[in-house]
């Protein structure tokens, strides 16, 4: 019965609906979603101007978001429920920790052998990456994919410059690990940045007058069979913003070590550089699903 | 701080980027938001999977949208969030009672003069309407803008049949009430329907085995100078849907009489008519801020 309904006695009339609902999980999320939501808004007796607001500010997030603009995910982000939903399912592995995809990482990368230069010709210091994939006992994971992905030197995205750069990826690749579980390519060193504000939630940050500073970083995505896949990223030790994340992603068990070398020293594929560069090594390890 | 956040102390450091907000309102509003979606995710134990199942949800949402099609307003209808906000701020005036704006207002409609038939030639039976406007003190409020609008006989707003109709409004319109309070227009008789589920919202209803049924109503919205907005509609006696209303609108405070007439009677405006028609009377009461 849903008619003459109250603000005491709408919940219980909503949640009813779901009664019929014949996935129990789904049932169980809308229930507790309908629940908190109702909750929130009678907690802070929500006007109806504030509502408009709310559709509005929501309508926004939907016109700006596309395949290469996620600002839901954004949204996501800075309200600290990404790394939350991290936490739930990766809180205790002993596997590298995990951490969030954020709203860069696209489909339609290219693929590249390992060694090749991803950078796409953007300008900036030389990278050298070389990775390592291991399981739980310590064994490589041969043939596991691997998505990298990263801002350039002034902490752009190439989906930020997709004019300069005619819409061409750059700064992104799937790679595959070889035999030992290694992988490795050659880029660009990336920056600290500011998560995109010029959206709506740019307008949350400004009113709330936080920070939009993302700590440097690297993506990586691994899927590997029989192995649980990974999202994750890796920091540099001296950053200002490490210990102030836009986006709480941040942790210490991901700072990694950006070594600077100078022109003259050779590069990790032997070639001699005439520029100073930086290379960075990690060892990333994959949980099976016997491990959970 | 936040770095090293776990599933326990992210939701206090993300509450604590919310301190430098300058409009407590915005502050307050936005803890209680954060807290209780971290609330609900950790009752839950959402899984990276139904994360993204969500923001993929919001983002067809999204791409859904248009001003003509306000599937966030359909969002919140079936959530029972629309009815909530609206008994929160209006559940106990001496007013007529209001109800939720739903998603087919739309802006641009047409002023019209009483009288007017507002029909825009979609066919149907004729239905005269007769609307007096009051405050709380039994004085008509002359001058008030009427918006009023509804489907046609097959339960079909203007907006959902752009194609047949070339973009144009019809059975929608802007009154304004004469010096006695009254404002009266010619249309057709609406009809039941489904809210639209052709969209993400739709398959919620789906899954939920919910009726997507709405009882048959027309739609008010009044603005006067010195009175308070109202929103509401009227809805039909002996309507199948009354009491199962999809977005929990209906009131039996707001059903009125469809009064139905044969061929040969006289319309209100004279006219004998040569085929059945209905009529609906009724006195709409606004407050003023003093009534608040």
């Amino acid at each position: 019965m849903s008619i003459d309904l109250t603000e005491e006695t709408i919940t219980a009339a909503v949640l009813q609906t779901f009664d019929g609902c014949a996935d129990e999980r789904m049932r169980n999320i809308f229930k507790a979603l309908v629940q908190h939501l109702h909750d929130f808004t009678r907690e802070v007796r929500l006007t109806g101007e504030e509502w408009f607001t709310a559709v509005d500010f929501l309508e926004r997030v939907g016109r700006i978001s596309s395949p290469t603009r996620q600002e839901f995910v954004l949204l996501s982000d800075i309200l600290g429920l990404s790394v939350l939903v991290d936490q739930i399912n990766h809180g205790n592995g002993s596997a590298t920790d995990s951490t969030l995809l954020g709203p860069f990482f696209v489909e339609g990368r290219p693929r590249a052998r390992n060694g090749a230069d991803i950078s796409g010709d953007v300008p900036g210091m030389p990278l050298f990456f070389t990775g390592t994939v291991i399981n739980s006992q310590g064994e490589p994971v041969a043939g596991a994919a691997v998505d990298t992905w990263h801002s350039d030197g002034d902490g752009y995205y190439d989906v930020q410059q997709a004019d300069k750069l005619h819409g061409e990826p750059a700064m992104r690749a799937l790679l595959t690990t070889d035999d030992d579980g290694r992988f490795w390519y050659r880029s660009i060193v990336p920056r600290y940045y500011p998560v995109p504000t010029d959206g709506p939630c740019g307008e949350i940050l400004r009113a709330a007058d936080r920070s939009p500073m993302r700590p440097e970083h690297i993506h990586f995505w691994f899927h590997a069979e029989n192995h649980v896949p990974l999202v994750t990223m890796l920091f540099r030790a001296d950053d200002p913003y490490l210990e102030r994340d836009a986006v709480f992603g941040a942790k210490r068990s991901l700072v990694a070590d950006f070594v600077q070398h100078e022109a003259g020293e050779k590069a990790p594929d032997g070639t001699v550089m005439t520029e100073p560069f930086q290379t960075v090594e990690w060892t990333f390890v994959l949980l099976t699903a016997e491990d959970g």
